[in-house]
């Protein structure tokens, strides 16, 4: 096996993997240790699928918590579920390190194992290789078929908005990197955004019915809404909500970067008829989360921002990653 | 993005892949290009679900090219699929790049299209992104509720049987790493071999209601009938077929060898009860491929190896990856 020691071999990760990570779902037939997994698909439902990948150097600092990376890798994928409104059920896990250290692995899988408990995410299979630190996860989910929200349904007339505090994820990630200050008064609560993200799976399901186009912010609030827009053949007048943590922090030019292009949110950004939103207030109580409407589609096929009342010209430079 | 130069950023990578390996399945009801896929599963069925990595200076050499890359990642996913009888339909890519060669993603993308036009997989989603080459796949099938092959099922007295012939792959990786001398007669067939395995989906999938038990020999085949013998709790008398070509070329000694320790062969190895025999014969002339009876399915939980009427010892530490 490539990843092997006298210690801890490669079956001894995957028995990590399964004490951890497997879950208790009773559709999953055949889960880790044969050739593929077997699950069985709620009748009535489509399967929606997503992956996406966290390689060192590139989505996280060398050096970074394990139980991190372990929780990373899993919430961008669930947050992709989240922005269709599906449920997620099931996740494959490819998982390459450069040695087979014993702690890492572990701090790795309680990561990954805390929020797949959360949300009744079973581990299915997938396998540890040795290489370059790197992590891809597959999940899978369903839906009831015909009612996948995709990027394209927004029309001229909807609202739109912003579901949490977007930018506040992007300040944890250059604290980290030491392009912001770690004294600021917010270091810790950016760190946690960062680090742990929250994806809006609840929140995307109990919002599907209720939307016309639905994308999760992951690459900043301005590339992000700009594909949803794109994909809608529509614009949006649009207005940064009061960010007034990060204001404090940083200032208001850096706070609306923050929230414009920094990414790594995972906050979902969605538009909706105008008779809906009595509805979505209602949703946001519900799931004590903020929901800030922050603008209208248009007709003209331009995305036009401003902050308190003040036009914001934006050139959508904002996505970065470490290293790249 | 994490990939981006003036000619070829991230998104022109996911137009190639988008254009060159979606396919044309109608199951398929969204694809690459939203936050998530969605797909129809056939109705009374259930899924199949298996996921591997190749990493650069593990399971390939750096310089290899990209359309054998692009060919294996791929074919070690449906040769899982293929030892539980599944029908493969769908696959996500992750691909991690350390620059965006045009040239390199392009063959890559046609190694990858050609085999999964080959079985009828589409391409759903995944990312590409920066970093030490590496690709993971996740592909996606099913079968008959019920019916997958697990490798647990083989009772005492059955028979084993192993497809195609076993060693060659491995052979064409030492030619590959220089271990092996390149100017053995075999060496176009073994290169071939390694660089273009051909997992056996349509024997799988034939296999299924006929076989006891069922495994794919990647990692070589005294690791993987080991590990089918000891999920069936059994033991195994077992014969190497003539090893007609290997050892013409490497002597009996090293041809052993690498039958039982090579790898990378994507065989399919299976147990089935003696009165299927007959059906497995006619299996092997309606697809035109050898199914060697390799023994007998034993009840003391030894693997014993013969090879022309002679014992080989064999260690079992024949598993071996490049740099690993």
């Amino acid at each position: 096996m490539p990843v092997a020691t006298d210690s801890f071999t490669e079956f001894s990760i995957i028995d990590v993997f399964r004490d951890c990570c497997a879950g208790s779902r009773a559709d999953v037939l055949l889960g880790i240790g044969d050739d593929a997994a077997v699950t069985r698909l709620p009748e009535g439902r489509e399967l929606v699928v997503a992956a996406d990948a966290l390689v060192e150097g590139t989505h996280f600092l060398p050096g970074t918590a394990a139980a991190s990376v372990g929780h990373r890798c899993l919430a961008v994928n669930l947050s992709d579920l989240a922005a269709m409104g599906a449920t997620p059920h099931w996740a494959t896990l490819s998982l390459a390190v450069p040695d087979a250290d014993e702690a890492w692995v572990r701090a790795f899988a309680d990561g990954f194992a805390g929020l797949a408990e959360c949300h009744g995410v079973s581990l299915i299979g997938g396998d540890t290789v040795h290489g370059p630190l790197a992590v891809t996860v597959t999940v899978m989910g369903s839906m009831p078929a015909g009612e996948a929200v995709t990027r394209s349904g927004a029309r001229p007339g909807d609202r739109l908005y912003l579901s949490g505090a977007a930018g506040r994820a992007a300040a944890g990630r250059r604290l980290l990197s030491g392009e912001l200050p770690a004294s600021v008064t917010g270091a810790d609560e950016y760190l946690r955004r960062f680090s742990y993200p929250e994806p809006r799976v609840d929140l995307g399901i109990a919002l599907a019915p209720l939307v016309t186009a639905m994308i999760d912010v992951s690459d900043g609030v301005h590339t992000d809404l700009g594909r949803l827009l794109a994909a809608s053949s529509a614009g949006a007048a649009a207005e940064i909500p009061e960010l007034d943590e990060l204001e404090r922090d940083f200032g208001d030019e850096l706070a609306c970067q923050l929230f414009l292009g920094g990414g790594e949110d995972y906050e979902l950004c969605f538009s909706a008829a105008a008779g809906a939103a009595s509805d979505i207030e209602a949703l946001a109580q519900a799931h004590k989360i903020a929901l800030e409407p922050i603008g209208t589609i248009t007709e003209t096929q331009k995305l036009c921002w401003q902050y308190r009342g003040r036009t914001v010209d934006y050139d959508g430079s904002g996505f970065e990653h470490f290293g790249a």
